[in-house]
């Protein structure tokens, strides 16, 4: 490969929703000129992301999308990565560069590996960390990306210049990259999203199986809204990362379980002193963790890394 | 008792943080001419509340505070009510109703009866559901309470003109009233509030243990703040609250894991199917309640009820 800093001349996203649909804008805000197409199983979300002007042509195939592109984004839940690919292989050019935004990364890497074979090289594994509720090509923001971290996880194949190529791409949309083996990726997921988030679909759906549900909402107020924000996320996406991200899922949840037991225990002896100890730990945990990032915000807003 | 929508012309308030000092502003913003006498045991916040206007004198004295008031608000963290309500009995004039702030109320009935006796028909439980990370009078806002929910969980020994005068005075901070049982109401906020609390220190508590706490928390983002932002919430008057409400408290979490633990077994044996339908259900439940707290106050805003 002998590419250097690249210009993007082409790049066709698979996904024209919030996240590649976001990707898009960011990219025309930073001035960046490539042509970018379309492609997805709805006409109507396409249609939406021309008009929008997130798109500059819907593709007539996934051939067409393919031709002369330089980049390749796919913007879909993750079980759809390999059929995806599988479609692409035929017409994935050498210079092209693939990558993809979805929140799990071993199994997307594994399904990348069946469906690409040798080509594995041309496929950079990555994961936007940001996201909004609501879904689609209407929720897209040009901003969407700034500041926010992009995680990289680069195979051993892959050459330095396609994942300068993704890096460069991301840092267009005002992302700060950082690298990730995949299983680490997912471990760290596993723990700071995909756990909280079961654990507030668990309280919702416990909540709302009871009798009194109803009497029991009245009542609910903004902590129970904010804790449970995340359980209005769409079912299908959490569904495919609760299932690919299983193994180290289970670990976390077994590893909440016990801490949950041990409070349990506490509240069953009411030891005041190992509860307050608990709860101060938390906060004192999460305080420091909230001034970490206000701290890393202010740099940003001053100029520095 | 003979008082018929009484004029209020003197209110004690035993703590002048958030919480009584948002009654007070409120009070004041509606135009009500009482005098608000404070009584607190930091002398550096009664400071702060006579500079801030939210109280019109620091009481000399416990007995100096109850002279001649018509209502005394406790609002002080939930252990402390006996011990108050003791000092307060010997100066308790025959026309005072005394009301509460309290987020659990059959252990506050429990120790205003031990504390009051056959004064307890004086005294008016009540519970304001609103509340901010902050604490102290600096914290305190004229508007804290309105349109939110204030529980009354009335004593077979009150008055009706006891009651109305506490209602009478919420309803100046724009409150609006509810009555529960003491025990409904605990049964309900141990799961739409307190069980919330638990779960989101627990999770943090969890995180901030592991050996690789730091890299875990360089990556969590948006959706783990939201989930863990009553974490942040004071160690201590969580404690009380938790201690206060236990025997619901371990019913609600006892419920709540064995959900978890279905979420467990259908994650084990990879039944997505089962773990889209719980989302699912979580999600609509979720988004019918948003829309249910939208309508109400799309209503308010149209002078509806």
């Amino acid at each position: 490969m002998t590419e250097q800093s690249r210009v993007l001349k082409k790049i066709a996203l698979f996904g024209v929703g919030l996240i590649g649909g976001s990707f898009a804008l960011g990219l025309k805000k930073a001035g960046v000129q490539a042509q970018i197409a379309g492609v997805g199983r709805s006409q109507a979300s396409l249609d939406v992301a021309l008009q929008a002007g997130i798109i500059d042509v819907i593709a007539a195939s996934v051939q067409d999308a393919c031709r002369d592109a330089d980049l390749i984004l796919i913007a879909a839940p993750v079980a759809q990565t390999f059929d995806i690919l599988a479609s692409i292989l035929p017409y994935l050019e050498a210079h092209t560069v693939v990558t993809d935004a979805g929140s799990t990364k071993a199994d997307v890497v594994s399904a990348a590996r069946q469906a690409l074979g040798d080509k594995i090289c041309q496929f950079v594994p990555a994961h936007p960390i940001a996201g909004r509720e609501q879904n689609g090509p209407q929720a897209a923001l040009a901003d969407l990306y700034a500041g926010k971290k992009l995680v990289i996880t680069a195979l051993p194949e892959n050459s330095a210049q396609s994942v300068g190529l993704v890096e460069q791409a991301w840092r267009y949309c005002g992302a700060v990259i950082h690298h990730l083996q995949p299983a680490e990726h997912d471990a760290v997921f596993a723990a700071v999203s995909h756990l909280p988030h079961m654990l507030a679909y668990a309280l919702v759906d416990d909540v709302a199986n009871k009798a009194h549900a109803e009497r029991l909402f009245q009542y609910a107020a903004s902590g129970f809204r904010d804790f449970t924000r995340i359980a209005g996320s769409s079912p299908e996406m959490w569904r495919d990362i609760t299932l690919a991200n299983r193994s180290a899922l289970l670990q976390e949840l077994d590893s909440y379980t016990q801490t949950l037991e041990r409070l349990r225990g506490h509240l069953l002896q009411a030891d005041g002193a190992a509860i307050e100890a608990m709860y101060a730990n938390a906060q004192r945990a999460r305080h420091n963790w909230i001034n970490s990032i206000e701290t890393a915000e202010k740099q940003k807003v001053e100029g520095g890394d």
